[in-house]
């Protein structure tokens, strides 16, 4: 048996009690961070938060009032770890930022590695970056900037520039010897990477490979065969991608000439492949992919409205087709009665096979190699359930309306949106990225104003020329 | 500047000439591999697998004929990397894995991590697993039916049971010497774990540490203060959740005794926070988790009806409203013709408020402490919307139709089917996600079917309320 303090020390590994079984935050210690804020007890802050991992930190610091924050970080002072911001959403970040003392915000960046520095400083304006970028020593300021100077979403942009090179000659007793000497080496490391004296780079190390090999044996010597690298220009979800598709936990990052400028590791890129799942499930939805729970009301609404109006837009296409059969629907009410199950079929066969489409285009399972096989599987997988439905319900029309030729009307009607849905669904998304638009922001109104239209036309349609010829 | 050679090189690290620069593979090698196993060339195979890592391996394989691909496998021989089975789609996997012959894949499990091997078999039938198992060496075989006894989708079943422990008395020197000395290390490791003589976890330290301590010092005097674990039972995404918040690269798995059993490495928990966000977007999108690519077409048909029946229901129930009001909507057509955009309004406007909801929910940004202020918030926004929709509806119609009444009419309609749409939106998943269930999976139907019958009844039941008294 463990006994109790052992346990009580290893459960509580990041933090000792935090969170609850559910991981959410204790709610006492909420209070007692809100309270010792609220009295400016910094001496009871501190002791709170000494021994707190960076993302607890965060989390603590998100619950409280909005004024609460920057205060809670002035009173914690070098207690408070700044990659805590970096765990922030965008908006409660950029707050606090701009709240604090200029000061506070220096001496906080001082601590942090490169890349968690670039992304508190990428949210602000070019003259709130240049009056931070002025306090820091000259060898942080170049480095930061040089980051800066990528666009955002690189390579460039999210990798850190602190990292272990050495030159092939070295032998690995030379190399832990250099570690063991060395200052300012960075907070984490995995690999070690070799260069050549201009600073190109020739290759890696896995650490466990350093620590496994005899230190007489040169680095040269055990450079991994399967060692990799990327631009510092590339996109930050082509890298992870890449990341995901090799297993890699770091890779070196080099510029036009080959000389290696930074490092990107693993613990960034789950960041970006959470963040781009989450971007594609919010177009999907109709959501803005940079809304936050965080924002307000009024952000939110306006964010919405946009989406909304162009729905409206393609509803409205909709109805006029519906207007173009209203003498019909005078006629025969249960056309109008049961119109909107045709449409409704339609739209959510179609957003089925949308979903599909989008997600295989992001994650690159969908390509010219497979294209046409996908299109005529989810061709034939419409027309099967279109068979299914019009069975279904051209039988529950009969017996509702008792009117059996409405029965085939909708039917058929059945059968040929349930195909177009198909067809919409992975033509539409296809379509737009070959013309380098997003489809995952796109697809939904073309997919809707498809099926839409297709759904009231085919069933109006196919019931005036049905019913007016009899 | 880099010479060629060279560039060649660094560029073709993760396998010479293997993809085009958006990433796809080459179709001429493609072309060369399947010519190969057309004529049963064995060596042309192998030469050019040879270099090439197992995710390249995995994608080659993959575009091949279905009957090619364990032909392939059995001609490369050991120069097959198994890994590579670890990356395809379950369907193809579980083909290719009861086609291969059993010393095949004997052979080739014998090279694997535990972790990957265990992800290989897990697919199989007792009968089949037990058939391999018998064949391996009895260390391996009693590791992989340990990992094989825990649930799936537990840190027991994704662990690898491969690691590196030490005493914390061991110095850093020995502990170097003791890796230079041992065998069979796990393939890739980024800790060193120290465990008491019970093989109780005491602690770990990250392998950059160990290279930049003196080698007199011990492994207990070097100990990380921040370090962590997770329990053999923990459930895989509450594991992902855990290295996605504090950055992990590994985590040790203990069972319930304390006693180290295991390590989860981060490239895993990138396949399953792809995995689980792959999920709820599948899920929202109406479309089956475990459905894939390479599923037939009978199979996606299948899948998928269930859900559109579902629906079916759903827009049934709406019928049988609009059905109440057919004596209305005979008097004045134009009911029909604008119903059908107050429906969709709410539709997509719940749909919003759901996306938000199901994906706060899976990342634990929406709980206990926020609900009720999200909540407000999304009535808000949706009473914000409703306002602004009834305004243009209200002139759209006026404008249509000649009837100001009709204005009025569906703009009350919108602004109680807007609102009615966020409560829905949020209220559902809160309330799925309390019920245990999950509310990616279940929450659309339910939001549907509010936003239909609301939508319907609003308009159509104050429209009758109005023009029935005039």
């Amino acid at each position: 048996m463990l006994d109790e303090a052992t346990r009580e020390h290893i459960t509580d590994g990041a933090g000792p009690g935090v969170r609850d079984t559910d991981g959410d935050l204790r709610p006492e210690l909420i209070e007692q961070v809100a309270n010792a804020v609220e009295a400016s007890d910094a001496a009871r802050l501190k002791a709170l938060f000494a021994d707190l991992h960076a993302a607890d930190q965060s989390d603590l610091l998100e619950v409280l009032a909005p004024d609460d924050q920057p205060r809670l970080i002035e009173l914690l002072g070098p207690v408070f770890d700044f990659t805590a911001l970096t765990e922030l959403d965008e908006t409660v970040r950029t707050r606090i930022v701009e709240a604090l003392e200029t000061h506070t915000l220096v001496e906080g960046m001082r601590e942090l590695d490169s890349d968690d520095a670039v992304y508190i400083l990428e949210d602000l304006d070019k003259a709130d970056q240049a009056e931070i970028l002025d306090q820091l020593p000259e060898l942080d300021r170049a480095a930061l900037s040089r980051s800066l100077d990528y666009p955002e979403e690189t390579a460039g942009r999210r990798m850190q520039t602190e990292f272990v090179a050495v030159p092939a000659f070295w032998s690995v007793g030379r190399t832990i010897d250099h570690l063991r000497e060395t200052e300012h080496l960075p907070e984490r490391f995995y690999e070690v990477f070799v260069v050549d004296p201009l600073y190109r780079l020739k290759g890696a190390v896995a650490l466990d490979v350093v620590l496994r090999s005899r230190p007489g044996v040169t680095i040269g010597e055990i450079l991994s065969d399967e060692w990799h690298q990327v631009r510092d220009t590339d996109d930050q979800e082509d890298v992870a991608r890449l990341f995901e598709r090799y297993n890699w936990v770091s890779a070196p990052v080099v510029d036009d000439t080959g000389r290696l400028v930074g490092v990107i590791t693993v613990d960034d890129i789950v960041d970006v492949i959470a963040e781009e799942a989450d971007e594609d499930l919010k177009a999907l939805g109709g959501v803005k992919a940079d809304e936050e729970l965080s924002d307000s009301v009024w952000y939110i609404a306006k964010s919405r409205f946009s989406w909304l109006f162009l729905n409206l837009l393609t509803a409205m296409l909709a109805s006029v087709v519906i207007g173009l059969f209203a003498g019909e629907i005078e006629k025969m009410v249960a056309l109008a009665v049961l119109m909107p199950i045709v449409a409704s079929q339609g739209g959510n066969a179609g957003t089925q096979t949308m979903t599909v489409a989008v997600r295989a285009l992001a994650t690159r399972e969908l390509g010219h190699g497979n294209a046409m096989r996908i299109v005529v599987r989810e061709a034939a997988a419409g027309l099967i359930n279109g068979l299914a439905f019009a069975v279904i319900m051209g039988a529950v029309a009969v017996a509702w309306f008792g009117i059996p030729d409405l029965g085939l009307v909708i039917g058929l009607a059945m059968v040929i949106v349930l195909v177009a849905a198909a067809l919409g669904g992975i033509l539409i998304p296809l379509a737009l990225h070959r013309l380098g638009a997003d489809p995952a922001v796109s697809s939904g109104p073309f997919v809707t104003t498809v099926t839409d239209v297709v759904g009231f036309c085919a069933f109006l349609g196919i019931a005036a020329l049905w019913f007016g010829k009899s």
